[in-house]
């Protein structure tokens, strides 16, 4: 059998470890061939192909990144795209797809699927908001970075009598912003699932200076106050993409400041925290999401992709990786609540 | 209501904030006062009681063990041990105990249940090794000390054309081995739950030598070889405990220095595993089964342990927790297998 | 002898190593007596005190920030500021200083000195620009936490062929961007002490991108193209000091985008390079500072500070502090040159 | 030109950043053409070669251990090997030499020298005990993993009253545990450069017990008690080499336990702390040396090994590295005694 494998949309730490898991076992157990797709779907569209055997999935575990590269190409907003792409597997005597992507990129796999393309599916999404899966991979290093981070930053806080305002990943579900802020002791955490109500952020913020600690309040980029909306907010949203100059973070910083006379900073984590080695659990994770998809193609099982329910590793259809965003339920957010000074 | 916070058995990433969280929504959302107990059961054996107010828990969150100290101690070996407690507690007032430890706290807990002690259990062991919980905190900061070692012994072996063994936690489960070794890349990994058969072990060294990489092997310090038992293997069993001078990662090295003639090293990784500052994954754990424990004290639902079930945290009767042994099953093995060089 | 200890100007990491060191050394070795001033020259100037006795110092070697808690105050801007200090620290028996921290605190010190105030200083820049020192504590931590960041941004950026600003700490010199950059592997990295010429910049980026790489650019905050000034560059400057809305890291990926159509990402590192547990060397460091700064107060060898001259402490005149800014030599600067792509 | 390049002796972090800095300034300032050696002297030896250009030594500044692999071999010792390198040398047109390692390695190229090929050496040695350089790379990374470890290590100690002894590498300088210890906070330090009393750091252990801490004692593996020897303190020396299964660690562990009734750990780092990421510090220091060898071999000034002289990389003669072993003068080890408890 020859397999092909693509990784799109933003890159993740774990994609690597998916691709070695895919290829080791594809290899070594079912001796199966492999074509490396390059850049996402711009791989089989624009047949930008690399080797992919044992040789090259060696020492790529620990690795951040992908070595197939990634792109957000979507071959159904191209004019003969799909046909293109069926044209490029028939030639390379590609049978099956392992597509390795978020929404975006599973949802170019399920249309694929009904137009008759062999594809089992990887779910990869930094931000946790993907409802068929109890988690996915990448997740659990970027929370462990922001961790990091604002453990860092309570020592300098402290320091100078100031409020730190952390922005993290975040721009529809407030998981990373969740985690990071109770695994770092935050003192509030605001999410986009629910507007908040600037007043209380400020009596929150007083209050901890009252008892003598500095406030770390930790913001998802997605999260907005409960009166006025994003474009009020950002005001300077930049020309190239992500980088919001002004984004959610320093404009409370800056309401914190007016408003409390206090200092206050804003640190934007941004792209430190989806680079670089993943951490044990999300190895251990994309590890098997790799091995149970292989064995998903193995059994010509396509339209599926793998997914965590409890400690077991299952197949579900791939439709459900597009169905509905997961978000962070109250009874999660009142567990934060609960350490809000 | 006065409540009894006591940790028990070997100290785990964690602990500090299981107790943080009892105290914080305990004081804060519930009014509760808390009593700490020191040194485990031997705190309300012996009245060594500690202030826990919500200004003891500040700033705990990120330390590694357990600011109420912990110790082995169990009343029902001591004569009228239990009866003590029972008195002590009366006197202290105090109505209901959170236990936070493994399988002979918990034990203790149960029993003390039976005999009209208000319980709730946390519980608690980095091996991972309880079946009444999907997860346990301090076992990812475990996992992720080992990868880290591991990552690194990588680099020294390829140097040097070396074997490298890997000796981690896990006298009757191999779940830190199994997980640091998919983690870390490991071409060999060895269970308590399955004696190996050295022959085979020192093939796999051979073929890695053979592609010119240098073999890595994780091995549980309570894996054994198909021949020969422990006693004969480990020989200098130290008089003081656990520190096994010539435990089985060194015996191994040295099979293999003997059959391959080639140059072998053992790290034994031993109390690094255990200490410090726990990762994300079990500073969110930990305060979630915290927050869960006080909940299920206040609703006077006694004779329970908290446990992790999918991305919830579930009430369980106490009675789980020493019920039978989390091992690795032949399905977890296997995922491990494909990666064996 | 009664000695008080404070702390001013940006918090860094070593700074408690610094006061440990001090006290140890004081009451253990010499039998001194110690005052806690807070908040800098505050502490003296309001008579802001706290006890510092062994106890207060044990358990802070490995933590960030201060316990003293600083600030930027300058008593010789104040009204009264300095006959205040002199009243104070005569009423509270206070016989001489130890003052940690840079140019302004120092500057402060060396005044007093002059006054007949007994100070022995320590210095303290996280930018590692005092000329009269080899290195400071707290850069290496800086350096380091810079560093972790590009390797994780090498993986997202390849990943992507996308080009990557870090803009780290450094105002007037660029001592952290160098050695970022250079333990980092950065492809240009940009200094405050040359203008940078924006087309050489573009030339690298795209060199870069020939050859299937993606470029990483460290520049310091304070690094200024040829042409332009600060002004035009940031434009966004904030109200409420040191975080630039719009700095120069943006206004440089935006340049890049423009030029090179490629995506580009600014990531600005801020306040996490300056917090958090020090390096094993800014451990070090900082403590054989202590340690030299209570010798010098034992020896009544006041209006010094201490200073690392190769391996050595050594003591030189409170002066030095202010003299002259250690700016990074061109034969530093083409070290790093040998690396642009 | 054409240069060759080799590493020798035990591996050690930032061996891959001098090969680079070597190879990239070589072939991008200066022309050069290189020819990599494998494992050591072994390499000119038997013409073990492998290609080293620009492509072989991207990706490398941040990985542990050396791509050129190491070894023992020294050319001396084996009949006709210096006629050997010199045939193999003149064969592949290699007009100089890089070599970069320790003691013996250095000690053969000095050799070399006086019998004329054209050498100049870096030099390596994790325990930081070469006295023509104040510092070596390797160094700093052993001592924050070491430190590291030992933080981890207190918090264990704590909760379980229990004393830890953790060994590291140092078998005749104590460097090592020094700086290690001093940054970690022990409460005792044990060198080789002089005998201890157990008389005295049970003492010491025993204090600390009273005053409610628990000892961490480092040691390196070379330190000796005052009456008894090193046959007598192992015991068990092994036959393959390093890894002593009863080190002097595991021995002051049983005198603790013996002596004063308390629980005692002993904790033997061993390899974990040479392999792996090198720290920011190392990068930077490997870099500067491989940049400063390269421009020796230009200048043609043969016969040389570049070393750090305060901020600066000077060349001293090549039999500098082998002449005296820099030990911990008293004065360095009176730092640490401040804070034996």
């Amino acid at each position: 059998m020859r397999i092909g494998v693509l990784t799109g949309g933003g890159d993740c730490p774990g994609l690597n470890a998916v691709i070695r898991a895919v290829v080791r076992k594809g290899v070594g157990t079912y001796g199966h061939e492999f074509v490396g797709f390059r850049d996402g779907w711009k791989g089989p569209l624009e047949n930008k192909t690399m080797p992919l055997t044992v040789k090259e999935v060696r020492g790529i575990l620990p690795r951040g990144g992908t070595i197939l590269r990634s792109s957000r190409t979507n071959p159904f907003k191209i004019e003969g795209g799909v046909e293109r792409i069926k044209a490029n597997l028939a030639e390379l005597g590609v049978d099956a797809l392992v597509a390795i992507g978020g929404e975006d990129t599973l949802g170019v796999a399920t249309k694929l699927t009904d137009l008759g393309v062999n594809v089992v599916g990887v779910p990869k999404t930094i931000d946790n908001d993907l409802n068929a899966t109890d988690l996915t991979f990448g997740f659990d290093t970027a929370v462990n970075i922001a961790m990091e981070a604002i453990d860092r930053l309570h020592t300098t806080a402290e320091s100078h009598h100031r409020a730190v305002v952390v922005e993290v990943m975040g721009r529809h579900a407030g998981w990373i912003a969740l985690h990071a802020g109770l695994a770092g002791g935050a003192n509030v955490i605001l999410l986009p699932e629910r507007r908040f109500d600037l007043a209380d952020v400020i009596a929150h913020v007083q209050k901890r200076f009252e008892i003598d600690y500095s406030p770390i309040i930790v913001i998802a980029e997605g999260a907005m106050p409960a009166d006025g909306d994003m474009v009020t907010v950002t005001g300077e949203l930049d020309s190239f993409g992500h980088v919001r100059l002004g984004g959610i973070g320093n404009w409370l910083a800056q309401q914190i400041v007016q408003q409390t006379g206090k200092e206050a900073r804003a640190v934007v984590l941004g792209h430190i925290q989806r680079g670089g080695t993943p951490s044990a659990f999300d190895r251990v994770l994309a590890t098997r999401f790799g091995l149970a998809a292989i064995d998903a193609v193995n059994d010509r099982d396509f339209g599926k992709m793998v997914a965590l329910r409890g400690t077991e590793i299952i197949r579900v259809p791939l439709i459900e990786a597009t169905k509905e965003l997961k978000t962070v339920p109250a009874h999660r957010f009142a567990e934060a609540e609960a350490f809000f000074d």
